[in-house]
């Protein structure tokens, strides 16, 4: 008689094992994705799965009633006290006696997948460094005397077939052993880590007996202004808890050269800041473990993504070398660390940090993150992937070629410099609509669904106040001012005589247009002036012209698709960000959000082990271009000060937004009156 | 033409190379050990050789005078700077043009015989896991960028042949590379560490340019009762200091299993123990760097041995199993960590730390220690080692087999627990010599190199006193007291009675043996009472049972020769040794002194990697005999009792001391007492 016919789903992987085989050895022997923390040994119950009856046409077998055997004394037993779902059975219990269709639900795959991207280009599967072993390790007996760590780790050998040559354990660690087994009866649940490289396995943690608690992971993106961080379980990669800080390495400087100055002038300034990113880290931890409800201790893994100078400034050297050409950095490849290391105290004290490998220069860390979120390396088309932030970190290409550039557009894209200016909070104008015929503006501020000319208004927001303009409100904003003719496309303000409206006032020889006037409940006059412009066009010149650069090194004037990725992209309209040139032009339904990619990075190398090491190989193919030493890169940057261009054509926008064709130079504009006045 | 012959004395290694070639390069090519830490750059001078000229028939070669090219720039500069040697050369500066016979002085060697033993089984030869290699690293290019760490990494493999996979480098000596490349006109000096197992390298520390500093190593012998020290050189290898001081943990316990009750009797006991020891050696870093006039940040790798107990209490592990059968170690394998881990503070903070492995229950990382510096493994004919300490650890064994165990013998042997015992200090008895005929006894003390009764002893001994016995001197005075019959073989005092001497004076029932009165001056009386020579029966008797175990195991009642371990052993007589029945019945002259073995074993594993391989191999293959639950201990121990023994014949020992045939055991000796009261 043949052996019976296993086939399980939703894998479809078939084959037939010896009757009596259990269904979790079946598994294995078949390459099956079946989670197993006990190693079938009945107690974790991560193996459960759902047999299924009768004729099964589609696989050609019959799976009679009997095809399992029946439920055994551990069976019952875990029923009986934890309870199994109807239907279900233990892996590691049921065994197969005949033909048999068995389904492994997703909580019982081990390699589920959980970022799954839109592109669709490759779904990312749980493949965590840090799992949980139940392991059953022998007593120690005097007449062939072993270790206690030994025999866990000849155990953890033959049990689980981990390679344990160069196992480490930390003497913390190594301290709770022989109690633990004692307590466990000689069973232990050992957290280890298996680094992605040549390192070897260490055990972060251990437990007496079956531990059945969780592990968790931080993704963290440590921005030059905000600090974000998700808190996953690592099991799934369920995102459990997400919170952020500002970076208080702010009050050093607010964009990165004035923290490399701060360092270069201050004798302890570094390692000021050093301490006062890792103060904030510890904080944010503690936050987002009690936000999670769980122990700050069961964070065992966590992976930061940051740009070069954060990196430095975190890791504790000095990055004055970042401040001057050639820009070298003191090391570009991935740390593996123990959070010690970092005086990440919150975590668990052996958890390991990752920060992935930085590009050069200033692409750094959260570069490599996007890009590993992105996979423009997987591209068929050229895509142009756009990371908003303080910095703004560009990359374009596809299958064949891929480049990468940082463009210090300064934070006016953030809201900040900018006159009625604030970060995203409640109050804060995010979303501007200005009438083409009548100037007239209306907008929306976070905290409120509702437009401001929209009933109710008033009173929803009594509460808040509007207080300013956010990052995008200033975009959409100026971009609107653009296309309603307020602003011509040398960046004046017209005066009211120019756009017939009262909107336009004087402030100055220049003039400015008010978005809200609250001044007669007490609240602020929010306009947008002629030196939030002024800003405004710095920083998206500055952004232009490094996608331009690339785009002259890969030989294009156009690309096939844009990305816009950074906590702000996903909050920018395209079509306002193409008015105001910050992207060159696409088919605005080829540029899409990302929302934080740096971030989504981040979490797929803490679920993952194998895009760690996707990622180092990657960034050294990822050829670096530098901005800072580049003549064309001044000239791509003057020529972008216009709005959208001086020079390069925008088809795509034309079609979508046609912008007026005004022109305030002779009317009063600050160039012309300057030029008057030289004239004079 | 043929290519030059060059031959390199005293290794002999000859070949020929192309005329031009530097000897630094020949000898590379040959195999021939010249050192060089600059890698060629005529900077180090540490590749200094001697050319030869003239006539070498042994050779079969003629050296002409030109044999080698002229000084050139380089050498010159060296010679005007520092001064080079009459004759000598740089190896790196120097071209061979043809045939020449080059002298390699021993310190221009890197693996130089430095630990020389005895028996000469093998000597050991210098390849510490540290050392200091300069390199000359790329500078940055903005168009090919790469962090100054992996430019460093491809210059150490490039310059080197270092494979750089598995390297890292803490974060605090990472942030001193970029400042030290700059400064060092990109060179550098790395002191880099390679593991002698699969651990990858690690760079300790380093220096801008060419650091011509040397780098320490600390061989620690961590004993229950002392704590001993040797600073060593790590290029030469030699002891450039040595200190010692006492184990804090006595104020815990004297022995091992009074700590080990301590620490099971107090919650935070283990945690104390390990903070005290950890304290003292952070104390004895800082006092033998000062003796030894260098920083101690230059102490770069440290090995320690020590008992288990001693071993866990130090790692921070709590040796609780260690008071009971199965007697599990925690961990077995030898153990490499950051001097950090062990909050050794006072070394270089990158510090590498190498426990060697214990064998197994009580027999410990001191044992393999003793081990690796006697070799048992390698000995022709079977020897017996015997480590006595607090505790005991007996070795046996040949080329065949090596067996192990550890015997509870007590601080007895030290001069604990005796009465007018103390540690060997000035005004201690430590020789001690007992006319048969007369039963008078004359001594020396330490720190006086004349005897008691010669001239002058009185007044070199006036400032120290004469204050007690130490160990040494207790071992000599009972087997002398033995020999002038005022002890008999059962281990009884006679009274002055039987023994014909006033200096056998009563002391309640029992008698002691008046060795120094010295009451008149204020002094002591110093005697040996029969409590204390019970307690000399009871610690010599555990040494004798546990060889004779092992003897047991080996189906043989003689040994070929004996080896006495332990600074103490160094003291210890042979010939006293047997009369007490210490050790087995064997030729003197095959007895002999191997000093602190276990430090020198510690030594040999700091100077050389190879060793720590050797040892963490040999020690698996070393059979343990469990002394505390083989009832066959028990007898053995009984029989020991008496002095030499009770039933065991000491043929080699009659021939050299026969000892009188005395018996007190009727005439009030404390047994003889005993049985009359409970007769009446």
């Amino acid at each position: 008689m043949m052996d019976p016919l296993v086939i399980f789903t939703p894998s479809g992987k078939r084959g037939r094992v010896p009757a009596g085989t259990p269904v979790l050895t079946a598994a294995r022997q078949l390459g099956v994705d079946l989670d197993s923390v006990c190693g079938g040994r009945g107690i974790c119950s991560k193996c459960q799965v759902n047999p299924s009856y009768g004729e099964f046409s589609k696989h050609g077998v019959t799976v009679k009633p009997d095809a399992l055997s029946d439920w055994n004394a551990v069976e019952e037993r875990y029923d009986r006290v934890r309870g199994l779902k109807e239907g279900r059975r233990l892996g590691c219990q049921a065994q197969i006696l005949s033909d048999v269709v068995i389904d492994v639900p997703p909580e019982s795959q081990v390699h589920k997948q959980v970022v799954r991207k839109a592109a669709a280009v490759r779904d990312i599967t749980m493949d965590p460094a840090t799992r949980l072993y139940l392991v059953e390790v022998t007593e120690p007996d005097m007449h062939e005397p072993s270790g206690d760590l030994e025999r866990l780790k000849r155990a953890l050998a033959d049990q689980w077939q981990i390679g344990t040559e160069g196992l480490t354990v930390p003497l913390p660690v190594l301290s709770k052993l022989q109690p633990a087994l004692r307590k466990g009866g000689w069973q232990v649940t050992v957290a280890l880590h298996r680094g992605h490289a040549d390192a070897g396995e260490r055990i972060l943690d251990l437990w007496p007996g079956f531990w059945d608690g969780r592990l968790y992971g931080l993704a963290i993106d440590l921005g030059s202004t905000t600090i974000a961080a998700h808190l996953c379980d690592l099991r799934n990669g369920e995102v459990i808890a997400s919170a952020g800080v500002m970076n208080p390495q702010i009050r050093f400087g607010e964009d990165l050269m004035s923290r490399v100055s701060y360092a270069m002038m201050n004798a302890d300034g570094a390692a000021e800041m050093t301490r006062a990113v890792r103060d904030a880290i510890n904080r944010l931890v503690t936050e987002i473990a009690a936000e999670g409800s769980i122990e700050p201790s069961q964070i065992m893994e966590c992976v930061l993504v940051c740009n070069p100078v954060m990196h430095h400034l975190l890791v504790g050297l000095d990055p004055v070398e970042l401040g001057q050409a050639p820009f070298a950095l003191a090391t570009s490849d991935s740390l593996s660390l123990d959070a010690a290391e970092l005086d990440l105290s919150g975590l668990n004290p052996a958890a390991r940090v990752y920060l992935l490998p930085c590009i050069a220069g200033h692409v750094g860390a959260d570069a490599a993150a996007v890009a590993l979120a992105e996979e423009p390396w997987a591209s068929e088309d050229l895509v142009l992937i756009v990371d908003v932030g303080t910095n703004a970190e560009i990359q374009l290409g596809d299958k064949r070629r891929v480049l990468a550039c940082s463009s210090p557009t300064g934070p006016a894209f953030e809201g900040a410099q900018i006159s009625s200016g604030q970060r995203a909070a409640p109050g804060a104008i995010e979303r501007v609509e200005i009438d083409p015929v009548t100037k007239e503006p209306r907008f929306r501020i976070i905290g409120c669904d509702l437009w401001s000319d929209e009933d109710g208004f008033a009173a929803q927001t009594a509460a808040s106040g509007i207080t300013g303009i956010c990052g995008s409100g200033i975009i959409e904003a100026v971009a609107e001012m653009r296309m309603a003719g307020v602003l011509d496309a040398r960046g004046l303000i017209g005066s009211a005589a120019q756009t017939g409206t009262d909107r336009c006032i004087a402030e100055g020889r220049t003039h400015a247009y008010v978005l809200h006037d609250g001044r007669t409940d007490g609240g602020p006059l929010i306009s947008v002036t002629q030196s939030d412009i002024r800003a405004i066009q710095l920083a998206k010149s500055a952004l232009y012209a490094g996608a331009r650069l690339l785009m002259d090194e890969l030989d294009t004037d156009t690309v096939d698709r844009v990305v816009l990725a950074g906590a702000f992209g996903a909050h920018i309209s395209p079509k306002h960000a193409m008015v105001l040139g910050m992207i060159p032009d696409c088919a605005l339904d080829r540029v899409t959000s990302a929302g934080n990619a740096a971030g989504t990075g981040a979490r797929i190398a803490l679920c993952n082990r194998a895009a760690r090491a996707e990622i180092e190989r990657r960034v050294h193919r990822i050829h670096k271009v530098e901005t800072a030493i580049e003549p064309r890169f001044q000239e791509h940057f003057v020529a972008a000060n216009a709005i959208p261009h001086a020079t390069d054509p925008f088809p795509h926008l034309s079609g979508v937004a046609p912008l007026p064709d005004v022109s305030f130079n002779t009317g009063g504009g600050e160039d012309g009156g300057r030029r008057r006045r030289r004239r004079g």
